[in-house]
Formats: C-alpha cells, sequence, structure tokens
C-alpha cells in the first residue's frame, strides 16, 4: 500500500512490541498535552486514529482530522462517539481490554465475600484471633448475568475455582448451554451466588429489583460488576440490612455513592469505587491491540473489534 | 470377600453418594459423643476406620479396636498418628482434602492486596468514594514455593487469572518445569509476587529470611499460606514497616499472632487467622474420598493415600 499516518496514544510501542510495518508513519498524542501542538501537517495526514484512554473532550480532535477513516477507542462504551464520525469512518471499540482486569476484580469480591476477609481485616487491626469455617467458592452455584466478554473471562476463573457457572444472556444459545434472561425466576432458588455483569440499556435498568431478590436463597451473594443502575439500590439495602442475603458492588446507584448512604454500612456488603477495569492489567492488553491494528491497517486487512453502525 | 465392618464420622453418606458396596456394614462415630457408647461388638468387628475431623482426642479409641487394619485421616500431617498404629495397620491420610480450600483462600489474599479490596472496605465506611488504578493480578510473575499438592491447585487458579507462575520444590523436576529452592535467590529478583506452601519441617524453618526479601524487588507482595516459621516475622515487619514490601499471610509466628504484635498495623499487611483449610470446602471432598476408599476396602483394592512407614 502507500504510505500510511496513524495518530496513538502512547511512545515507543514499537520499543516493546517490535518495528512498525513499513510505510506506516506512527505520530504520538497523548491526549493531555494541548492538540494544538500537533503539527498541522500530521493533522492533516492522519488516517487512523487510536484515541487516548478516559480523555473526556479528546474526540474534539475529530473534526480537525481531514483524511480519518478509521478510529480505534480503548473503552468498551463508545456509544457517544458514534454520532460524531464522519460517513465513512469506521469505529473500533475496546472489547476485551477489560476483561481480565474485570473479572479478576470480580472475582477477587466473591473470594472476599465467601472467606470473610473484610472481617479478618478488622479482626487484624483489633486484635483478635478467632478462626472459624467459612463458605467457599469452591461448589457453590454461580449465575453469570451477562454472559458476555467479561463474563466469559470470570468463568475461566470460577471454573478454576472448581464453582459451577450458570450461564445467562439475552436470548438462550441452548448449544452453549446459554439461559436466556426470561429462565431468570426459575434459575435463582438454586444459586449461591449472582453476579451482574450487565451493560445500561432500556431492558436492564433496574433489571435485578425485589422480586429478583426475593427469589434468592437465605445468604445468598449478590454481585455487581456491570453496571449500577442494572440493580435496584433500595431493594438491596432492605435484603441486606436485615442479613438475609451479602453483596459485593463495584458500581453502584448513585455513583460516586453518597458518604452517608446506609449501604455502606449494611452488614455483609463490599464496596469498591468502580475499579474493576482500572488496573495494570489493561495497558498491555491495550498496546498488543494497538499493535495489532496498525498491522492490520498496513496490511489492508480488516481491523477487529467494528462497532457497527446503528 | 467375606462381611467387613467399617467405622466412619458422619451418618447418611450412602444417602447422598449411592449405596455402600455389598457385604459392608458401616457404622458411624463423630468423635463428640462418648467412645463409651459404642456398642461393644461394634468395636470388637471394625476393621478400617475412617477418624473424626479435627477431634484431638480421638486417636484413644485405637486401643479398643482388635481387628483394625486401616485408619484413614482427613488430616494431611499424621505424624503423630503414626507411631501410636500396631504393625500392620495402615495408615492413609487426607491429602488433598484441602488444596480447593486453601488455594482459594491464597487467591483470595493474592486479589485482596494486588487490588487493594482493604483499603476500598475502609473508604467504604469512612463515606469516601475515590478510585485510582491499581495492580493487578493478571500479568504478574507468582512463585509458589512449595509446589506439591495445594500449590498445583493454586497454579491452576492463578494461570486462569493469566498469571505467570515459577514453580519451586525441594529438587529441581526440569522435566516438569519446577526449579530446585537452592535456585531461589536467582528467582527472587524477577518476581511480582511469592507463595510459601511449605510444611514445617527442620529445613523450611526461617527458609524465607532478610535475605530472601531484600532480593525481591520494590513493591513485591509475600505471601504465606503453609506454615508461620517458615518465613521470618521480624524480617517482614522490618521490610513492611517501610513499605518496601507488601504482605498477606494466613499463617504466622508464633500463632495466635498476638494481640498487640505490630504487624497487625503494618501497611499493606493483610492477615488471616489460619483460616485457608477451613471451609465449606472440605467436606464434600472428605466424604468423596471416605465413599471412595470404602469402595476400595470393599473391592479388596489398594487405598489410597498411604502414608508410608518411616
Ligand atoms: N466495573 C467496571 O469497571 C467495568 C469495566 C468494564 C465493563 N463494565 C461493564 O460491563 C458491561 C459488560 O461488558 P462486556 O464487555 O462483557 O459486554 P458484552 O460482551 O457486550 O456482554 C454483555 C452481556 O450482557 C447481556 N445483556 C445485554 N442486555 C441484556 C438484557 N437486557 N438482559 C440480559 N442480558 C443482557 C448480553 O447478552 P447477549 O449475549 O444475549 O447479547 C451479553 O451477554 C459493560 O457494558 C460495562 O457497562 C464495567
Ligand atoms: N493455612 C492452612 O490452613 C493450611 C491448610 C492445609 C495445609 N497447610 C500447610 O501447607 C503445607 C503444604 O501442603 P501440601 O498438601 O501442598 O503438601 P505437599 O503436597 O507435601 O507439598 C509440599 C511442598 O513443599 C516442598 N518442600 C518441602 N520441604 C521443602 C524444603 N525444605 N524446601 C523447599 N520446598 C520444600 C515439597 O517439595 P518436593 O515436591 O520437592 O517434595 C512440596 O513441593 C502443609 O504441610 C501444611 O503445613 C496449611
Amino acid at each position: 500500500m502507500t504510505d500510511t499516518d496513524v495518530l496513538v496514544p502512547w511512545p515507543q510501542l514499537d520499543r516493546r512490541h517490535g518495528p512498525w510495518p513499513d510505510g506506516v508513519r506512527v505520530h504520538v498524542w497523548d491526549g493531555v498535552t494541548p492538540a494544538s501542538e500537533l503539527p498541522q501537517d500530521v493533522l492533516d495526514a492522519v488516517e487512523f486514529w487510536v484515541m487516548p484512554y478516559a480523555v473526556p473532550d479528546a474526540d474534539r480532535l475529530l473534526p480537525r482530522l481531514p483524511r480519518l477513516r478509521a478510529v480505534q477507542s480503548l473503552s468498551a462504551g463508545v456509544e457517544k462517539l458514534q454520532p460524531q464520525l464522519a460517513e465513512g469512518v469506521t469505529l473500533h471499540n475496546g472489547r476485551g481490554l477489560h476483561d481480565a482486569s474485570t473479572a479478576e476484580h470480580a472475582l477477587g469480591l466473591i473470594l472476599a465475600a465467601q472467606r470473610e476477609l473484610p472481617r479478618w481485616a478488622a479482626d487484624q487491626v483489633a486484635g483478635r484471633w478467632e478462626p472459624h469455617f467459612t463458605r467457599s467458592l469452591a461448589d457453590s452455584r454461580v449465575a453469570i448475568v451477562g454472559y458476555g466478554s467479561i463474563g466469559s473471562a470470570l468463568e475461566t476463573r470460577l471454573l478454576a475455582c472448581e464453582a459451577e457457572v450458570v450461564r445467562v444472556a439475552r436470548r438462550a444459545r441452548p448449544d452453549e448451554g446459554v439461559h436466556a434472561i426470561a429462565d431468570l425466576p426459575e434459575l435463582l432458588p438454586g444459586l449461591d451466588i449472582v453476579v451482574l455483569v450487565l451493560p445500561e440499556n432500556p431492558a436492564t435498568v433496574g433489571l435485578f429489583g425485589p422480586k429478583e431478590m426475593a427469589a434468592l436463597p437465605d445468604g445468598a451473594l449478590v454481585v455487581n460488576v456491570g453496571r449500577g443502575r442494572t440493580l435496584d439500590t433500595e431493594a438491596l439495602l432492605a435484603e441486606t440490612v436485615t442479613g438475609r442475603l451479602r453483596a459485593a458492588l463495584d458500581v453502584t446507584d448513585p455513583e460516586p455513592l453518597p458518604a452517608d448512604h446506609a449501604l455502606r454500612h449494611a452488614p455483609g456488603v463490599l464496596i469498591t469505587p468502580h475499579v474493576a477495569g482500572g488496573s495494570a492489567a489493561f495497558r498491555p492488553r491495550a498496546e498488543r491491540l494497538i499493535v495489532e491494528q496498525v498491522r492490520r491497517w498496513a496490511a489492508e486487512e480488516e481491523l477487529l473489534n467494528l462497532f457497527p453502525r446503528p
């Protein structure tokens, strides 16, 4: 192919991942230094842009890239970016980049709850040493509600821990053993743990409410690492203050959870501040995706993770 | 075979696991009801005894079982039981029964440390919501020092979390990629996490001391789920109060750890009170072992987990 200009967010990727393909001129913009410092001839030439991660106003560069043909975001949720792209510009998202990080955080929350780590940590500083038997993850029956990219990464980890996994998605996929969300009511009474990994959309807001919680057995653990609004916070509060259910949440409704929110003090509730996706596991996976996409771009192969036009 | 009498610690195992083999008369003693309540003709007849778990003086029954030919303990450590057995009585231990429980607790400790769960739990009750990037388990290089039964169960879980595992045992087993403990000094500088899963014996006491800790990179995590005395507590305290190393310990030296011990308040140190093996994962595995051993006993096959005479 003829030469092409690409803009990436991190310098020296070729040092860690091997040389860039022939014919590719790679420029760097981290999203933090003012865009005005980017040379005009670079802006005029960029055909493929990998946007900097978690830079809210990075999209302001879009109108200044006249030759743009493809955009790679490092986020999974690109709904707001889509409408800003000119006809003919393809959008590629960060699907999969947060799987390892989010799945391992979910696993950490589950293990902390089953093995009572918050209690032991409190005993540690209080000077106590009072061992007792705890629940385990092994042999537990865990439903993954939202069996998608993160859900399947979580399943791998749960199976390694000898748990039993129940897969739930929008529609049943019998060949893959995936249950439809419509079957949830029948599944709930048999679960020890339910993990929500749902995106936020009109069908998922409030999806896990008082009825679903009431159908869970006593002592069951409710985990949410998807989006806060998919879970009914008031219903969960009611079921946890009595000690009937337990919970481990990385996302809440609202977010941030107010400093004086009662859920912070409900027994058996563990809350982390939306940090499941944000760990050291992200960067190497993002770098590998960028390098692969640039290789494909240079070879005129289809880019991965195409985000469909509505 | 002719009929045989066996004594097991839990009732109704046949209800959950299917009928006992023909010719086996199964009696139950839980170790809690006085042994004097066991009928004399049962005591006189028992040939295979599965001892009740964690009943310190259960071995007092041994002299009252004249026809005994095999003993199954549900503990891994049976060193003190061995000398009490008459010539010709074989001893079988609980090797493997605690693997799932101990490995998942170790994994929970590691994830809690990498993903900063104790910090988030403190923020939760303090009313804070201050997310930041954390370390991950994915991509971390983890040495398992004591790559035995529990170690290999831990490895399965770590690999599912996309960590890299370095196996260390007494002697090198190059065909299995196992390093000798003598190679530890060279391995330490390249590790993110080191997990001790060592038994206590003259060679392991103090095995992980100031030199080993000094060879670890800044910020490394030291985990101990084996025995407390294999780690030098004073050295670890010195390396953690400065914040240079982090630690997650299920076993300590001494045990219980005194209420006013400084390690309880060292930054980046998480302590649980020797509960790794004690979870709901134990019972079903113990039951399955008992049922299999009774099947083998009835079929005159070799029993599993023979503990060798010294
Ligand atoms: N806590 C964090 O830091 C963090 C990090 C990353 C992502 N997330 C959240 O996690 C969500 C899932 O991410 P992902 O990458 O796994 O997405 P994904 O691969 O698109 O999977 C989403 C899953 O949700 C299911 N789903 C969607 N709508 C549903 C409905 N109405 N009822 C039942 N199931 C429904 C989908 O079912 P089908 O398979 O039938 O379509 C799919 O299985 C993201 O949308 C994001 O909000 C959170
Ligand atoms: N925290 C808890 O609740 C809990 C629960 C259960 C067990 N434990 C502890 O965990 C220990 C390990 O259990 P396991 O079932 O995994 O035992 P295992 O299968 O016998 O494995 C022990 C491992 O330690 C290695 N080892 C022994 N002496 C060593 C030495 N001097 N230097 C280096 N490596 C040495 C062995 O090496 P080789 O393979 O070369 O022989 C083996 O790999 C038990 O002894 C027990 O003390 C703790």
